[in-house]
Parts: C-alpha cells; sequence; structure tokens
C-alpha cells in the first residue's frame, strides 16, 4: 500500500508543499507517526502535537501550515482529506465471492454470484443479496428481506422479515433490523399485541452501528433515507422516519413516529419523544430529552448540570422548591414596590 | 386473508353499521388506507386524517362515529379492536415443526415434536422445547434452560443455562436471558468475581424487545411475572422483580433487586436505581431517574427541559448556584421584614 | 461440593465461630436459607434478617457477630468472603477441550489443545485462542484476533480483526469487540467514513456485561486496561481508554477519546462526553452526563430530580426561567439597598 507523497496528494483532493517523491507508508496522529508517516491537524489546538510530530508529512489548512516546516499537503477540510488518505491504507476486505458451505440459503433466495456469504449465515425463502454484498458469519436473514450491491453485514446481524437495506450500506455486528415494533394495545389489566405490519426501508450509504435496533413499522414503514449515520447500540421504534445524512451518536433512543429531518446532528445518549418533529439541520447535544417538536434550525440542549455529590444534593433540593422559591420572589417584588410607594408618599 | 366487514365485526367484537358484505383485505393509517381496507381513529385530534380517508371501514368511537358516514366498527375500545383486526391480516408463520438438519442438539435435550429449530441453533444438555415453540436461526440455548409452549424465539437469542421461559412468550433478535448479574467485591484495589448463582424466571405471555437484557440472580432468581411487555434494549439487573402486566419502553436500565409493581408504565430511557420499590399502577415518564421508591400510584417525572443551547448554558450557571440563589432570597426577606418593621415603627 | 464449615472457613480466610465438623451445601441469603446452607450480612441494616434467617451459618463482621447467636464466620470485609464461599458452589463448568465439528476454524487459526470451541463458532485467519481458553456457540471471531488463556467467550459474541483479548476474560453473550468507531467526515451535505484503523486492546481479568460494545480505535487502539467490569449494554467508543479495576455499570455511554481513570465506580446509564479525562478514583452517580474532566477523586453526581408529574412541571417552567430569575433577586437586592440606604439616610 506505499505510494509517493505527490500521488496521495493527488488522490485526496491536496495541494503539496514538499518533496512529492517521498514515499509514505500509512497514517497515524501526530503524537504517534514516525517515519514514512502522514498525520493531520484539523482543529488548531493541537498546535503543540503539531511541533513535536515525526511526521513526513501533515495535512492541514492554509493557515495552520504557515506554522509547519515539513511537507504539507493543503487543504480547505483537513479531516476530510485525511480520512481519504485513511482509506488508501485501510487493510484489503478478504471476503471472496460465494456461499460458504455451511451457510443455510432458502432454495428461493437469490444470491447474486459475486456476493459472499459467511459460514454459518441462515437465509431465508425469497430473501434477496445483491451484486457485491458481503454478509458475514452467522448472520440470519429472514425471508422476503434485500440487500442491495455492495452493503456490508458484519458478523451476527439480523435482518427480519422483507426489510430492505439499500446499496453500499455497512451494518456492523449485532444490528437488528425489522424486530416487531412496542405496540400493545390495553386489554383489560393486560395487554394485547398491534401485528406489526409495516417493515423497514433503509436507503444508500447508510451506516448502522453495533448493536443498533431498527423497528419495523406497525401499519407504514419505518424509513431511514440515504447517508444516514446511526452508531451504536441506538434504538429507532416503529414509524421513525430519519432524513438524508443526519448523523446520530450511540445509545440515543428514538420513540414512534418521531420524524427526524435532513443533515441533523444528534448527540450521543439523547432521548426523542414519540410523535414529534425535528427540522432539518439541528443539532442536539448529548444526553437532551426531545420532549416537543423543534421547528427551527440551530443547537438544543437539556443536560442536568454535574457537580460534586454536596453541592449537587443541596441544589437539587432547591429544584424542587423553585416554583416556590419563584413565587417567593415575586411576593418580595409586591412587597418591596409597597415599600417604595410608601417611601415615595412620605 | 379476504373476508366480509361483518365477518370481521364479530371478530373484533365491534358494532357494525354499514354494509356487512364488503370485502375486506387488509388494515392501514387513515392516510395510507385504499379501497378495501379498514383504518381506525383511536384519538379525536386525527378528526382531519377521517375526513379524508380513503379507508372502505373505519374502526372508531360511538362519538366520532357521529362525525363519520361510511362504514363503521363502533368500539369502545377502538385501538384495541383494531389491533385485533391487524391480528386477522397478520402473515402466517412459516416454522415448520422439526429440527432442522444444521442445528446442533444435545441428547439429553427435549424438544416437543411440534416445536421448530432453526438452521444453526445450539442447544444445550438438559434443555426443554415445548409444545409448537419457535426458535429461529442460530439461537444458542444453554443446559438446563426451558422454553414454554408456544414460544417464539426470533434469530440470534440466547438463554443460559437452566432459565425459564413461560408460554406463549415472544423474544425478538438478540435477546440474553440469563448472563451473569453484575455482581463484584472489593478485593484490594481489584474485584473479585460474585458467582451469580440464581436464575431468571419468565411468566407466560412476555415479550422482550430486541437486544434486551436480563441477567440472572445473584443467589435468588431475576423474575418477570405474567404479561409484562418490554422494548427493546432494556437492561433488566440481577434479582430485579417485574409485576404482571408492566409494560416498559426501549432503553430503559434496571438496576438490582429494584422491584417495580404491576401495570406500571415506564417510559423509554428511565433509569431504576437499585434494591428500591415502586407501587402498582405507577406510571413514570421518558428519561427520568427513579432515585427512591415510589409508594403511590400515579404520574412521575423528572427529565431536564430542553432549550436553545445560549438559553440551557444561562440557565445551567444558574442551577449550579440555586442553592445559593434560595439564600439570598431568604436574607432579602429578612431584610424587607426589617425595613417593613421599621415602617411599622416610623 | 459438600464440606464442612471448617473447611469453608479455611477456603474463605474467615475465622470460624462455632462447630467446625458441621456440613454446608450452599449459600443464600438470609431469608431463603435453609438448612445447611451459609449466608452473609454485609450491611447492617438487614439486621432484621438475621434475627429471622434459618441459615446455618453467617458471615458475618466481627460487630454483627455480636448479635448473632448462631454459626459465624467473621470476616473484615463480610462481602468478598460470602463471594469467596459463594464461588465454592458455582456449578462446573461442561465445556470440553476441543473444536465441535460444527465449528468452522481457519487452517491458519491457531487453536491452543486445551480450548474449547463450541458448535457455530466461526473463527477467521490467523486468530489465536490461547489455553483453556472456551469460546461459547454460535460466535465470530475475524481474522486475527486472539483471546488469552482462559478467557471466557459466552454464546453469540463477536470479536472483529485484529483485536486482543487478555487472560482470564469473561464475555457475556452478545458483546462485540472492535467494531468501527464512528467516525465521519463533513463532505458536501453527506459524510466520508474515516476508516478505522487502530484496534482493541484488552488486558487481564477484564468481565464484559451482555450486548457491551467497544469499538475500534480510528488510528490509535481503544484501551481497556487490566481487572476493569463492565457491566451490560455499556457503548465504550474509539480511542477510549478506561483504567485497571474500573467498574462500569449498565447503559453507560462513553464517546470518543474520553480517558477514565483508575479504580473509577461509574453508575448506571451515564453519559461520558468525549476527549475528556477522569481522575483515578472518581464514583459517579447514574444517569449524570459527565461533560468536562474531573481532576480530583471524588464523588459526582448530576441527576435531575423526580417529582409527581404536576409538581415536575410547575418547577420545570421556572427552571427555563432560572436565569431570570437569578436577575430578579439581583434587582431586587438593588431596589432593597436602595431602600435601606434612603432609611439610613432619613
Amino acid at each position: 500500500m506505499a505510494m509517493t507523497l505527490g500521488e496521495l496528494a493527488a488522490k485526496i483532493g491536496a495541494r503539496l508543499r514538499g518533496d512529492a517523491s517521498l514515499p509514505v507508508t500509512g497514517v497515524a496522529t501526530l503524537a504517534a507517526a514516525s517515519d514514512g508517516q502522514v498525520s493531520f491537524l484539523a482543529n488548531s489546538k493541537y498546535h503543540d502535537a503539531l511541533r513535536q510530530t515525526r511526521a513526513s508529512a501533515v495535512i492541514l489548512s492554509e493557515a495552520d501550515a504557515a506554522n509547519w516546516q515539513g511537507n504539507a499537503l493543503i487543504s480547505a477540510n483537513p479531516y476530510l482529506a485525511f480520512a481519504k488518505a485513511s482509506s488508501c491504507f485501510a487493510p484489503e476486505d478478504d471476503a471472496e465471492p460465494g456461499i460458504h458451505p455451511l451457510a443455510v440459503v432458502h432454495p428461493t433466495a437469490s444470491i447474486h454470484a459475486t456476493a459472499s456469504i459467511g459460514a454459518g449465515c441462515v437465509i431465508g425463502a425469497d430473501a434477496v443479496i445483491g451484486a457485491s454484498a458481503r454478509i458475514g458469519a452467522n448472520c440470519s436473514i429472514e425471508r422476503g428481506a434485500s440487500v442491495g450491491e455492495g452493503t456490508r453485514l458484519y458478523p451476527n446481524v439480523v435482518l427480519c422479515r422483507d426489510v430492505v437495506i439499500g446499496a453500499r450500506c455497512i451494518l456492523h455486528p449485532g444490528v437488528v433490523i425489522g424486530a416487531d415494533g412496542f405496540g400493545q394495545a390495553r386489554d383489560g389489566e393486560g395487554w394485547f399485541k398491534v401485528p406489526q405490519l409495516g417493515s423497514v426501508r433503509i436507503g444508500d450509504d447508510v451506516e448502522i452501528g453495533a448493536n443498533t435496533t431498527v423497528d419495523r413499522g406497525a401499519l407504514d414503514d419505518t424509513i431511514i433515507e440515504n447517508g444516514v449515520k446511526l452508531d451504536n447500540q441506538i434504538q429507532v421504534a416503529h414509524n421513525v422516519r430519519i432524513g438524508a445524512h443526519t448523523a446520530i451518536a450511540g445509545c440515543t433512543a428514538i420513540a414512534g413516529s418521531a420524524r427526524i429531518g435532513r443533515r441533523c446532528m444528534i448527540g450521543g445518549a439523547v432521548g426523542i419523544v414519540g410523535h414529534l418533529e425535528i427540522a432539518d439541520d439541528v443539532t442536539v447535544l448529548a444526553m437532551t430529552l426531545v420532549s416537543h417538536s423543534i421547528h427551527k434550525a440551530g443547537v438544543y440542549s437539556g443536560s442536568h448540570p454535574i457537580e460534586e455529590v454536596g453541592q449537587w444534593r443541596r441544589n437539587s433540593a432547591r429544584l424542587r422548591q423553585l416554583d416556590e422559591l419563584a413565587r417567593k420572589v415575586r411576593r418580595l417584588e409586591q412587597r418591596l414596590r409597597a415599600l417604595e410607594g410608601d417611601k415615595d408618599n412620605d
């Protein structure tokens, strides 16, 4: 995977300042880089690391390049340029086309000749696996599910019946797509299960992190649009719709029928209440409960501050009395106004 | 699965107003329904959708039926009646009785002749699989575990040794029942593992969502009573007891030895501290930390409000000073009282 | 597994007061113990249970032993002594050395002769499984991953390529180690995947709970040091480092590049923001968001109080106006000072 710095610059669309013929063998952080490796500076606060790096070249912005004497790959978006450089050195995938003899494929399933089906996979009736798709070991794909061209399932993924996964998606281990949504109708003191007759439709270029779950719809489908990126252990309930290119960090829980806009960035461990709407280009910071619709792009937060436990206890006790405190302040204002009036009348 | 509207009314226990001979072919939302489909109105705020629906019949309450000219299936509980209608149109299960040739079943395990064991399943010594149970692909069932009559395990479920699952339960993909509880005893600067010698006992008619985990008890068993409904990615720690017919939404975390009452409704992403009790018929709203026992039925909440980030920062800074603010107000009251006294004495 | 009380005392390092020849057959809680069983008292508030227990012997502290007439196993750390007693009665593991005929092992993988590989396991090229390691059913171990001596993987665990698991670790069902970290670089309105070229290195004596996920690093490795204990459904993002002997309760989410010290205790459902540091010996209570570095050992919290819903609504509304309330109080102070000045000037 060795190439010259000039070749790398061309591949990642950066402007080279320095030795084009230098051989480069990999990427590393500024602190860890050694001879032959390329690093990057995407945040100016790491200037100290830049000064001390032993990297053979650094990807950075025009402005930061002024503070760096070595070989530079100058880019308007150094993090993106670095991501591209990094992908030049990513390990080759070793999955070979074909169905492993210890996979179980239903005779009516359609497996493209260029697809790779790992050992221990079980693929049901009428399932469709597209060209160049790679299905890792021990995946279970129920009847009627389909996987688009170039999509990769890592081991132990479950696709339930009839779900549709687009092209070039990545599903990490333990992902479950299309389990029943949580629909229960009160029936006396118990519950009657509401059959979940919808499905899940996932667009192209979607990435889904390990052990994330996306439930099938009750009647309509749960929909994840193109380019959405979901981190690990996210829960997407039935009939949610997530707009294109939205990115959601780990452990976020999205309740039923919530509609999330395009290009949103949702922090980790966020909760999103059901049946609400979030506009395009909304950012929600970590551990916030989105309890009502957000109609305007912007940044929102709702986490509780962390404190030393004694201070936290005192403040929490006051928080439980906050309404009373506000009433007290109002009464104080009234009494003060009265006194001030008296004063004026003196 | 086609039937007449009259037949459907009888099946779901609704009163028919309209054409009993009309053929119906499925269910759908008010917005999506087309000719031949039945829809429902469970929440009067969707009246607009009712006016515009193309459904052939609608399940609704007596009161709402007054605003609807078409075929009506009138019910005191339209959502329950709809759930029953929906189940008339749910796809047939295609699991066939018998053990798949690529399942691995220990010779001492007992598999009922009417049970279905999927490909890739591994079933340990002395395990018992009841009549009509269906075990999906790639499930791992350790020695001594038992699965009741009519219970369904979706793919990639794990049952650890000796756990007991009742009748007619549904376990969605990735569920893990009976992993060791988190018991660690301090031993110098490290930890000594406390063996988890209890088990898990799950009643009848319990549904457990994808990737939910229920740990085995330390000494006594973890217990989930009849009719409990758990959504996805819930964590139930060792020695928890969940009362009958309680429903818990996704991503809730329940710490060790908590006891939750019957018919409770616990919102999503709730945290429940260990060794506490929650009474029957308690509702807890989303993302609340239940930090102490709740002895009285009612609705409880404790989520932090969401705000635009600037306003949130200002309010959070004040929250950290809340105790000080309350003291200030008390001092103000004292000073004001002094002034008022002076006034009276003037 | 029967032994005498004297033998048990010796095994757990407790001082025996009573009948050394008494046969003991197991352990149980004070409430559940019956003849022949040993129980323990680690928390003095359970004295009532002590009075009523039918246990044949009780493990307790010197102080508590004064209130107990029966056979006593006296220990400075009764919970630890009980854990050791409990381990004397834990069921034997039944895994036999060797590779199950329905496991799939790549010819270049190295499996120690004393290791046990369960049915349905898929083990990739160049993977290494150490002596006495036990790999449960349906685990997927990708190429190059290694498992140390005596480590146990329960069923359906996934180890991604090249991850390193130390000796005597326990990985519960559904654990995923080494899935790609969540690295996405903005590229127009979409995202470009940042290849995750680092790995995961897990030390010795680490326990990881069911469905917990630990992501591989972007460039450097994600590191979990010796003796760390992770509960279920924890998310550890890329490039996190967790110090030795730290214990973390269930459903905690740790964002990228966070560094957590040694011997910390992190409560359940905690969120830890990325790129921060937590000192050694820090305790964080449940459902707290650690939003900035913690430089000093101590106990920290940040959960919102739970209240009856009406009171919660009133207090929440005030919380949104807290900054305004604080400003009001400041104005009151100014006005009051002015009045007091007037008074003095009268």
